[in-house]
């Protein structure tokens, strides 16, 4: 089912609130199997919504719009959709009910304000509001078909969770198969010309897309629903697994420093991390993870010659002959972090994020990272060059790539 | 002027790339006077886009498209503006040159690919793309202005900040005059009662938005230009300034590590920080700061009880007593961490990031903040709880703002 999005709110085109709201509900378009084929901001002028309503219903018989449902005066979107609709505002006992029972939650009592928000439109289905005052409604008027929502991000996602799913669910014939292979370490490119042969024999109704972030491409496959389909979505998987090797990390939603805790915890294997130019993003990435204290015991940033001397016991000779950023000094990092903390491995990074520092032998993206075990250590050299930021974050996620391939 | 944006990508309808290009765009649009009137997203259809252009087009007089600039069959943008705007793409010999050399710096060569983005419309501006292969274009024919730039984010700001800020200067003439103070510490409904006086007596045509962020309130102020204005946007500053005190921690678009840098530097003070729960974030926001490693010089990230004990030396009785997290822990942590990096302040963070790890009387959220010069130690409690994620956001927010305060 063709499908739009109209975001409203003044606030959106100020560029003074963030629009997460029409970036969630693409993805779950998508997963529903809708085909979403534009999105529109508008204001909150009655007439702007209309244009923006005139607009996507030529192009689409579902529209989905968020936001203007609050109770003050410039929201104007329900009064719009029930002239839009040929309907009026009538009083809903059961939501006046519900909002004093969310009040009485939060230790409120009911205003006038409040009391609008139980003013909806006769001709449409309530979409119910848990944890906020505003409903969501259902139009529908022959071919046309209107979800709105509320803009505040939590309640947009309870409502969409709870009472649109279902409701897609039975409006959208076509379902979708989708399945995620994660990789990390090689560019688009070199994985595109792995896979050729793969992506040139894909059946007519399978999609292959590549989705890069630093230091990492997902492979996102879909298909339309079918038996058939599902069993071609799981060899495909296969195949593609099978070519990439160990560029793969894992499946689906899974991150980085998921896959690598749990390599840590099925091998029962403990970490610690010695950065330098990362600064703590490294160790950061490392604990977004739920339970990682499990494995990781903790990290050193040494941010000064002086901390890597004193207290990571990097020789003095090391830095005077080579530098802070050099492979001997990567190893003593990684070696020594892994002793002093009394773990089985350690990470080192060190290496020069810019935008100074530089020196003629070593260009700004240059950076050593060494992995230690008991038995050995493992440096390696990369150079990439895209601005502080973006060096700090593809530094991070190489370390944590090279050891995962370290510790598999 | 009025302004629309339109996005160009499928990618971006199936929720596969996140569009963080348009909240960029409505935020210098609104710096730059211009009236953003709506933003719009389509597929990578000629006709989509073609209906996309003359939509905004009723409604504006200048629309800004990004993406579609690539070199692969799908990136049809440069094409269909070409007949759009009456003409044909023609070599540029410039723009092939300075490809290859920003090629050669990558260390690659010039494909058939890459030569293609050296095709570009006869009858239009070409803007300079510093960064990548996708030249960004103006288009004018009579009432109707356009540019267009590449979908990747550093390039489109780049270019917008080089090329389409000069630009916009020259186009529009209504002038914004905008001031932000950021503030830090208090939530939004604490200084909006604070200056509820100030807001009351706003003259007419001044604007105040409170834009939160998670620890933080930045309040913009904006008015159209006049000297006369400027004079009473001075004023307004300085008043709110002189309410909120230290609340506030800078002007502008400084950050909150920016300004504790700023004063460390000033007051020629060192750093190192002992984290807990926070796992390395605040290190990693201290060194989002180019050359703060003139101040900062580590950090010990103590995810286990050892680390705490063997090396930031903290009592195991202390530990055995009140638990990691508690008041006397944070203490030692920022004490300790002080003496054996050698630095002027030692910063320490102890807390219950979640999901796990609550007690009975240590609730999730609860965070122990302590700073400690060499003469003394200075500890906070707080409790936030928004999940995870959003718990160590708030932390190391948190955390830099006490430290903030205490070295003013």
């Amino acid at each position: 089912m063709k499908t739009s999005i109209i975001t409203i709110g003044d606030e959106i085109l100020r560029g003074e609130t963030l629009d997460t709201n029409s970036d969630y509900l693409s993805k779950k378009l998508f997963e529903a199997g809708a085909e979403l084929v534009t999105k529109l901001t508008v204001s909150d002028k009655a007439n702007d919504i209309v244009d923006a309503l005139n607009y996507c219903f030529e192009k689409s018989s579902l529209i989905i719009t968020t936001g203007g449902l609050g109770p003050t005066t410039d929201d104007i979107t329900k009064q719009t959709l029930a002239d839009y609709f040929h309907t009026r505002l009538i009083f809903y006992p059961d939501v006046k009910k519900q909002i004093e029972e969310l009040l009485k939650h939060r230790y409120k009592t009911l205003s006038e304000a409040h009391l609008s928000q139980a003013m909806l439109p006769e001709k449409c289905i309530i979409l119910k509001n848990r944890l906020g005052t505003a409903s969501g409604m259902f139009f529908q008027e022959k071919e046309k078909r209107l979800i709105s929502l509320p803009g505040v991000p939590f309640e947009m996602k309870d409502i969409f969770e709870n009472e649109v799913t279902p409701l897609l669910r039975s409006l959208i014939q076509k379902k979708i198969l989708s399945l995620s292979i994660k990789t990390a370490g090689v560019a688009e490119s070199v994985i595109a010309g792995q896979i050729q042969e793969i992506e040139r024999s894909l059946p007519a109704d399978f999609r292959l897309a590549y989705l890069p972030s630093i230091g990492e491409v997902k492979l996102r496959l879909t298909t339309t629903y079918s038996q058939q389909n599902q069993l071609l979505l799981n060899d495909l998987q296969q195949k593609i697994s099978s070519v990439l090797g160990d560029m793969v990390y894992g499946y689906g939603d899974i991150s980085l420093p998921e896959a690598i805790g749990q390599i840590l915890i099925r091998k029962n294997l403990s970490l610690s991390i010695a950065e330098s130019c990362t600064g703590g993003y490294v160790s950061h990435l490392i604990t977004t993870v739920p339970g990682s204290s499990a494995y990781f015991k903790g990290s050193m940033v040494s941010y000064s010659n002086e901390i890597k001397i004193n207290q990571l016991k990097v020789e003095k000779a090391v830095i005077e002959k080579h530098g802070a950023v050099s492979e001997q000094c990567a190893i003593q990092m990684a070696t020594n972090i892994r002793k002093i903390f009394d773990t089985d491995i350690g990470l080192s990074i060190t290496g020069i994020a810019g935008p100074g520092g530089a020196t003629p032998d070593k260009p700004l993206g240059l950076v050593f990272i060494c992995v230690a075990n008991q038995e050995k250590s493992s440096v390696q050299k990369l150079i990439f060059d895209r601005g502080r930021m973006q060096n700090i974050q593809f530094f991070a996620v190489s370390a944590l790539n090279i050891l995962r391939k370290l510790i598999l």
